[in-house]
């Protein structure tokens, strides 16, 4: 009877250590998401072509992949060829993989000649709130 | 007979006009979203006020307005008083109105000293989708 009430001290033990590392896990990637603002200029000539693409990408990210929780991409009205995109994912891993994906890929090789510049900026929300459908 | 048949043909050419006004209208409501980014320096003496006074008026906007249709606030990390909001309305009237609001006002009274500088910029979505609740 020891023996076994020694085996259940135990596995209750071990259970209990596999719980609590998990768990830190789920909170400390809850706490981690990773919120950037993409600033990109486009080449004027490519500038549908490059919207159509970033379209694309938006969209496939965003239902294939779990860890893509926000795209918002706008362009100026004043000056159609300067975009801005707010993207929030769920953690670090996940834009890692992310980057990874063959949407991603597809997007990334495609424009590679029609981004002028790009500048990555990490940002953290106040606020985040739609009634957007 | 004849009398009625003129009425009824009058009433419904009327009614025709009236519906087509009215579906226009609609129409162009739905495409005429006022779409904004507002980027603000804010004096870093006074960060943190004006970060719960931001967040204090976008929440009640999106509770109380069901013309305020997105507010997605962040502060960049490398340059916390740098601030961007991107903004949806339904219309520019739902925006006229949305400035009219005790919420509004009492949040434009609080932060006035503490704005160093704004820009408004008239943006159009490429594309908007989330996952946050």
């Amino acid at each position: 009877m020891k023996f076994y009430k020694n085996r259940l001290s135990i596995f209750i033990f071990l259970t209990s250590i596999i719980l609590f590392v998990f768990n830190s896990k789920i909170a400390a990637q809850g706490n981690k998401q990773m919120v950037r603002m993409a600033k990109l200029v486009i080449d004027s000539s490519q500038l549908e072509k490059y919207k159509a693409a970033l379209k694309e990408q938006m969209e496939s990210a965003l239902i294939a992949e779990p860890g893509v929780l926000l795209y918002n991409a706008v362009y100026e009205k004043e000056n159609q060829t300067h975009i801005t995109i707010l993207e929030v994912y769920a953690s670090d891993s996940a834009y890692m993989a992310h980057r990874q994906t063959p949407h991603f890929k597809k997007y990334k090789d495609a424009t590679k000649d029609m981004v002028k510049s790009l500048e990555l900026i990490d940002v953290v929300p106040i606020g985040m709130g739609s009634k957007l459908k």
